[in-house]
């Protein structure tokens, strides 16, 4: 089932190459005002112009199909959608050989030879644009709460011009590290079981391609330490902690502090460079080259949708 | 929220020192065998007698209350409950100096006055033994699948004995890495957004007590890899992979091949050590030293609930 | 909150005068021929030209803007919308002055100023046309399971037509009583708590607006039977039975029988006819008539909507 | 699925004559004193000793196995359970012979030969109890808020003493008609699709063992009704009505009037009198008498549970 949360409701829908993507998001109160400009600056974060990211550059205009009239909410559910306006048919047949890394072989088993899997079908990164769009408008609705992700890392580099540039030529791919902080929600949110925050996170960040891993604050490495080290001291009795190496969730709850997460991306699986794959009517290995457009790393236009996803998920949780 | 699942549904409840634990199972279908002896021994192995692990030794006398008659499932919720029999109230006072890295604050936070923190309450350890219950049961319904979780390291190193008594005798305690194999669910199971497999199995695993970390397959490593490392090549029509460092997931979906995940967990919260917290009635800064019984090591107990979790969670997927 | 469904997802979306109406239906399974035909044929009878029935003929054009491609489902989200073409903005100011029986009041008081009741908003009975797209994809998925509703009385009798006449005359409306046989499903459906079949019909038939009664079977006339006359004689081991007071359902669950169920609507709200209400903002009584297009009675065209509503309540119990 | 609430959830569990039947009711806030005494009091209603109600008179002794302390809640999940205590095995075969009108071939086609379909195992009236539990807790939680339900007519008549009896001395059973009035829930509550308040009320009405029919404020009578007469003038700005035709609710939607509906139940399906029916085995019309314990009119017990099943879907809908 494609739809998000407990006291809101996202409805994704769209395929890559289909007619139209967007959502529905349901449950927001009547009387906001949006803010068209963060939604259309976010998704100008999405697109990302930078080196190393796809040159399909969709418009993403956006149309408001209900519940928002003469630029408030109205409390109904508010449906959008953005046409897919510069697809091109793939010359490739990636139903009979399978990407390596890619969803195609996944997507076939699951919905059979009726599959739309042309450019990454449901499964796609532009999948994420909606996200965008739903998760600006939680953000609307939490303006004291600020949810700023960066790139930490890509291809294990912090300055990756040159890397990004030789990977490019060789017609590889990279992945990268997004980190993301949330200031601040209020001590308490969350649950023991089954809807701790770091659940909720997960789950949503999970659902955003090519992430293969999360650490919450001191995340692997607080394996590794001492329980005299780890344990971050409580100063005064708002909860303020010296340290932060639980990433402000204990027992699942929050203690007031930044939630702060890492997430890992692994590198984008459509690459130029010559791979093996099964031709799956004949059962035969062959060679595929992936051309087209695609992004050398995907990583390098995550923070935006960590971003919207995490609002998304603090709006559930705070609703 | 404290229930889990889509398509069944399990909801947990009890806290550490209150009268029972327990849970209902609910969507488990009739005429299963339950098998008395792997909820016994799954019990046994989470209780784990090893040095390192706290003195508490409940029973874990296990009642059905319903859905089981005549040792076969009837179709109905399965009720069951286990007694907490060894409880000492405790002389200390953690709703006045809240244990550093513990969840006294948050739950104090979340709940107010009223919250039955004693031992951790409803977020103790203590709780994953339904969730061991509901997983054996879980796991009689998928005898062809494995579910198998080791112990990676624990403090960092892989032969922790002489660590782990180091750390006893300094009142200190550590953390560690657990593993799980899941071998094997069919391709083409899972959603790709929202419900992906990693996300469904995320959002079970940050609910175990002191998890903070998960990575699947090359996790955190493949941020590091080019493409054409990362990329696994199918070698046959079936799926079959020639390395796996997807995980058996792609796009949310499985493809036939293990699904396989690394769990963090940080050290212990009560410690013996001296540590500092805060008076929450005086706002003053005051040292507290854990007593009682209390896992040096709760990483050292954790495989066999990483299993029963694991099983829960694909018994929903597959439902 | 908007949504429907257990097995399958329905999310609704729209206002009666807002830029377009329509839905998302998730968990449809790939391959399905999507049969436009019927389509079409089932909103036709909706709007419905009898005598009676409102003058806005809507078109009803469909776009499917996902999840269907060359005629076929693809396994992912069904998204479609259908534009409002033909609303005219309202001289009334009925966030002012009520109409008595409407939703306008209840509306304004949950939604505030900012609510869109313009043409019944959300609330409006053209929020039934997504629901008969659903609702027929429903019906093909169960192509051996027939959904046949009627009118049985309008306005007390079962020849309506000098009533209606003479009540659209007068400036006044009426309601009705319908019907809806389903033929038929397996035995074994159905919960015993909270998801029994009637509860899941019942709870989607008050969706549709204007209900406000619902019986299975014998029904209210049940009540007033003794055992000996009521109960069901079971004459084969299949599970066929003699009469069907209880209309194929007992302890919530199917019986392998015909389901019968019969819905009460009330007159139409809107009616030509002076009536008073009051002015929210002096609290003074006034008078008003609510003119425009509207139906002198809606249940004329309900028939179609309840077969459609009760084919996605048959296809979530299946699924 | 056996489980209710979107904001709250309840998850009962239980078979008439298994080791216990009870609850999980989770969502309940922190800091409420529970009033055993009303509970106790609500049960005491619901077993009734009228002529005319079973003589297995349960002691209904409930433990707490969770989520109270000391009195209070503690905010994490309320587990109870009731043993049963006075169950006699049956020398009957109604797996073998079912009874007209009973669930015992529903739940032989649902769970198959593993049901335990003794006493009507989980579809037994007996499952009201927790229901009851759940429902006074709730009503705790609403103190300003009163439920209250009535015996309208038994088997036609609103005297029903001699019908009684001479139905009881027949052999026979009977069913009748009850109402609920809930005064008062503020303006604007509810929602206009999929979760109206009719909608919330009727699915958990139809929970309850033996209702075939529901119908809010003039009901089916309003289908009898033209617009002038039932429309419900608005006499002052807070929505107070002059009639209340429409029970409180317009387009799903609390106008913040009484909330009033009707529910009626068919007879008790256990009768003395000789009966025919199919022996499953052999496929052979048989005669059965249905001796033991049973009500001859399970509606005279049923207004405390109608009220607590009432308390519950209006604290879901106001949580």
């Amino acid at each position: 089932m494609n739809s998000f949360g407990k006291n809101i409701k996202f409805q994704i829908f769209g395929e890559s190459h289909g007619h139209s993507i967007g959502g529905i998001l349901d449950g927001i109160p009547s009387g906001l005002e949006i803010d068209f400009d963060l939604i259309k600056s976010n998704l100008a974060k999405r697109r990302c112009n930078a080196f190393g990211t796809t040159t399909r550059k969709e418009p993403d205009e956006i149309s408001f199909l209900s519940g928002v009239k003469d630029g408030f909410t109205t409390g109904t559910p508010i449906a959008f959608a953005l046409p897919n306006k510069l697809h091109q048919p793939s010359d490739y047949h990636f139903e009979v050989t399978p990407r390596p890394g890619h969803s195609d072989f996944t997507q076939i088993a699951k919905y059979g030879k009726f599959a739309d899997i042309s450019g990454g079908g449901h499964s796609s990164g532009r999948l994420t644009t909606p996200l965008i769009v739903a998760g600006s408008i939680a953000q609307m609705l939490m303006p004291e709460i600020t949810f700023s992700a960066k790139i930490e890392e890509i291809g294990g580099t912090q300055n990756w011009d040159e890397l990004l540039r030789a990977t490019t030529d060789a017609g590889d791919s990279l992945g990268g590290i997004v980190s993301c902080t949330i200031s601040v929600i209020p001590a308490g949110k969350g649950e023991p079981f089954f809807y701790s925050i770091e659940s909720a996170l997960s789950a949503m960040m999970f659902s955003i391609p090519g992430v293969k891993g999360i650490e919450f604050g001191a995340g692997f490495a607080s394996a590794r330490m001492k329980g005299s080290d780890y344990n971050d001291i409580i100063t005064d009795k708002s909860g303020t902690t010296q340290t932060n190496n639980t990433a402000g969730i204990s027992g699942g709850i929050s203690n007031g502090n930044d939630i702060h997460f890492r997430v890992a991306f692994r590198p984008t699986s459509s690459i130029g460079k010559s791979q093996k794959t099964v031709n799956l009517q004949t059962n035969e290995i062959t060679e595929i080259k992936v051309q087209g457009r695609h992004d050398v790393c995907f990583a390098l236009r995550t923070p935006v949708i960590l971003e919207s996803a995490a609002a998304l998920v603090i709006l559930d949780l705070l609703s």
